[in-house]
């Protein structure tokens, strides 16, 4: 599997002068899922860990719920095909795809934020505390590891942890894909994600925010900035929502209970 | 018309303790664009340049080719819909729809790369020049202007700019959408955009690419990285593209013979 980056030939401006040099850019690879024959969409994604993005995604839409509907999943790395075959439930795959239909589009849809979708969403009932402390070296751990980023400046990556360690790490150019990507990785190996905590390099929108509670994950943390619809969600969700974490500062948006100050 | 921010209370934290304030929280707002009755699609936006933003969409969808098409938009900026009558080529909407059913996917799809799409989009054939310094003094200036950004975090900025000034300026919660608002604004008041700069604050994939490209524009810079599919893209289609404008450098991935170093 390739590493999710290319090289180019590229002139370097400064104020000294220019230099022809070889640099690394991020690849954004069509990635198209198909289940049960029937071709759902096609992801612009980095091409790491598709079986992951694939299955992730699957679930992120409510086309799966429990691993053990899925009987076979077929990656096709050089055509950039995924394949699933699950015992899904055929209405559901129906009515999921009748509502992107109406209400998706183009780099940017919304189907994660339909009425329905919101209302049959369970709150997340988590007593998980996490300290100042502990988040900021996650942060710390989770830029440490940030790879293709510090390469090529061009992509998002994700990470779920507990209180004191990263489990599982993803990077993808979508800051969606890299989420997907996570807990596509979790469900395939039976991964808990209740209790744990979500790192994002990415804004925590009201599309991650569903995913999110989703997985009954009860803390999110962002290096950088909320929407209002996401926060909305996360109060309503019973979601943690830390964002802007730099330096030794962090801002707690949502349900700050969970954020502590213990041995400080 | 809303500024695209909203208010939080929230708590602050860092080594110096605890405060409670209220912050600044950019506004994620769901519209819906129905166009000649038919539902196309809801974005995720920020409630600025509404009427800017469904034009705009509606041009780099193909679904509109020219401004006369357009017989009537109405804004209902409390219900977040558009509603546009035109005399568009219903075959066109038709297969415009068809293909989004098919390709487009959940806050990521992918209609813009479709081969048809590509093959399609006429070279840019433009002479354009700008010295290295002026897109450093388009770059600068860029920064001063994103309001939003500077007080939420959260956003991202576009402007179409001539070598020396910024002409429109918009700002949006997603890239693509600030873009659109650009170009939307651009249609609305009859702007040309051949022969001129997009200054984005986002990364450059191949949709973005696609974008710049129909509405015949020789030169996209950004602060932030490209992808490789859209540097093939520019590279195919006759599009500069200059990443990580930063200080005073950049670099230039496709077309440099535009960049030049006049009065250095």
């Amino acid at each position: 599997m390739d590493n999710g980056t290319e090289r180019f030939r590229i002139l370097k401006l400064s104020e000294k002068g220019t230099s022809c040099i070889e640099d690394v850019v991020a690849r954004e690879f069509p990635l198209t899922i198909i289940l049960n024959n029937q071709e759902l969409t096609t992801l612009l994604c980095s091409p790491t860990n598709l079986r992951y993005l694939a299955t992730g995604f699957l679930f992120s839409e409510g086309l799966l719920r429990g691993k053990d509907e899925i009987r076979k999943i077929i990656v096709d790395d050089r055509r950039g095909v995924v394949r699933v075959e699950a015992d899904s439930d055929e209405e559901l795959a129906r009515d999921a795809l009748g509502r992107r239909f109406i209400t998706s589009g183009c780099g940017r849809g919304t189907s994660f934020y339909s009425a329905v979708d919101v209302q049959g969403q369970a709150k997340v009932e988590s007593l998980l505390e996490i300290s100042r402390l502990e988040v900021l070296a996650l942060v710390n751990e989770f830029q440490r590891r940030s790879q293709i980023y510090r390469a090529t400046g061009g992509v998002h990556s994700a990470a779920l942890c507990d209180t004191r360690n990263i489990i599982v790490f993803s990077e993808d150019i979508g800051r969606h894909n890299a989420i997907d990507k996570i807990f596509g990785e979790c469900i395939a190996n039976d991964i808990a994600t209740n209790d744990h905590i979500i790192v994002t390099s990415g804004r925590v929108s009201s599309e991650i925010l569903l995913k999110v509670a989703r997985r009954n994950v009860p803390v999110i943390v962002s290096k950088s900035a909320p929407t209002d619809l996401g926060l909305k969600l996360a109060a309503d969700l019973g979601v943690t929502v830390v964002g802007f974490v730099r330096g030794k500062r962090m801002n707690v948006y949502t349900h700050d209970w969970r954020i502590t100050r213990d041995g400080e």
